[in-house]
């Protein structure tokens, strides 16, 4: 992972984010997934978008993306995407979506981009350097004790069924929790915004490109057994904000 | 409701932003209040700075707030506010909560505002008169079907217990659900990104502003037994876009 690589990622972000916001609170066709989740023309135009400028660029990389699923998977590179994190929000018309763009390195994400196309925000993490909010580093907050921590999560009903009370024991424990929100819960958790973030049912385009966000700006993300988030990730995720949270979420959730 | 009534009410929501802005992704006080909601210095500046506008514009107008109480409520015409509406939000460092302006006339709201302070967005409702966002007209949109509809609501926590049944129903006949979002997707919905809002357990000056920005683009809001909102109100509301929507909601609810 370069800087070349990091300039490749904001040409991507920049491709996506002219793709969708024409769409952002116009009218658009909604289609359902076999998964029952809502796609629409705008992650398809932004996934495209993103194809176009990876096919001129780095047409040797790999890509797993949400929409147009997988080429070259098994190449050294592999660039992850989820052209709109947060569909829902998208189509209720809030600014708390986002597009996430994740290089992978031998199935481990090195760099990650979480871009906010209407408010302008963009979290850029890269394995070794500070996080950056639109190139100025931010930091994860202090939080030592869970009590005090607010938890976000975007759905409860992510939590139907098996690992509900996992996430019961967790919200038990902290201040107060917040619903909604996606990826957006994470770009916020890396500016001091929040202290932890537990989900689950998480696809790797979902997950990939937080890593690197959360963990440059001092954060941690692990599976809900405490191990490094990679490509054969099960999609149960946890981010702290402060390292000294991950023991008692990982007990609570394992309890 | 006078002209001179709205340029007021413009005035309070200047004051409340003005008021709230230094705060955004700031450090701040939380507190958690009886009924174990936050509150924040943010909300206490904002519904202050509100009052002192009042006090100099309209010091014979009842007040009801969230944060400071109740004066003169049973005078002809009340102020009722929320400064910050989502604090939960708020406290994350998302930009979508509002600070609710609504004024009452023998107990009816007759005039809102939803503004957001963060985002520069203004929805100022009034009855018998359209509906602007930052001064421009909006309308709810058409949504005949009840299958095509988009569904809000802040929190499925809203419904532990009764209610719980009522809303799974009108949940399980829509299109999708968004979670969190508060005062708003009222707002949203007013400008058509959204269909049906269902929640209880509201206060007055959660709801109170709502009103007119919904029926004044187009929308109906109503109790869940189909009756007008006012301050004798039971907290439990509808909020539908498309008019025709209004009966098969209230049916959900009421089977």
């Amino acid at each position: 992972m370069t800087d070349a690589d990091i300039r490749l990622a904001h040409l991507l972000a920049d491709a996506a984010g002219a793709a969708i916001r024409p769409f952002f609170r116009a009218r658009f066709d909604i289609e359902t997934k076999p998964d029952a989740s809502p796609v629409t023309q705008a992650d398809q135009a932004a996934e495209r978008a993103i194809r176009a400028v990876l096919a001129e660029h780095a047409p040797q990389d790999g890509i797993i993306g949400e929409e147009y699923g997988r080429v070259r998977e098994d190449a050294d590179r592999v660039w992850v995407l989820d052209p709109i994190d947060g569909t829902r929000a998208f189509i209720a018309g809030r600014p708390i979506f986002g597009t996430l763009i994740a290089l992978l390195e031998q199935g481990r994400p090195v760099l990650g981009v979480i871009d906010q196309p209407i408010s302008g925000e963009r979290w850029v993490g890269a394995h070794g350097r500070p996080t950056t909010l639109n190139d100025v580093p931010v930091t994860t907050r202090s939080c030592p004790a869970i009590a005090n921590a607010l938890l976000a999560t975007t759905s409860p009903w992510l939590f139907d069924g098996p690992g509900g009370a996992a996430f019961d024991r967790v919200r038990a424990a902290v201040r107060d929790t917040a619903l909604g929100g996606d990826c957006y819960n994470y770009a916020l958790l890396a500016a001091g915004h929040g202290d932890v973030i537990v989900e689950q049912g998480l696809q790797l385009y979902d997950f990939a490109a937080l890593v690197p966000v959360v963990e440059g700006a001092g954060g941690v993300m692990r599976d809900w057994s405490g191990n490094p988030l990679d490509a054969n990730s099960n999609g149960q995720v946890i981010a702290v904000g402060d390292p000294s949270l991950l023991d008692p979420v990982l007990t609570l959730i394992n309890a």
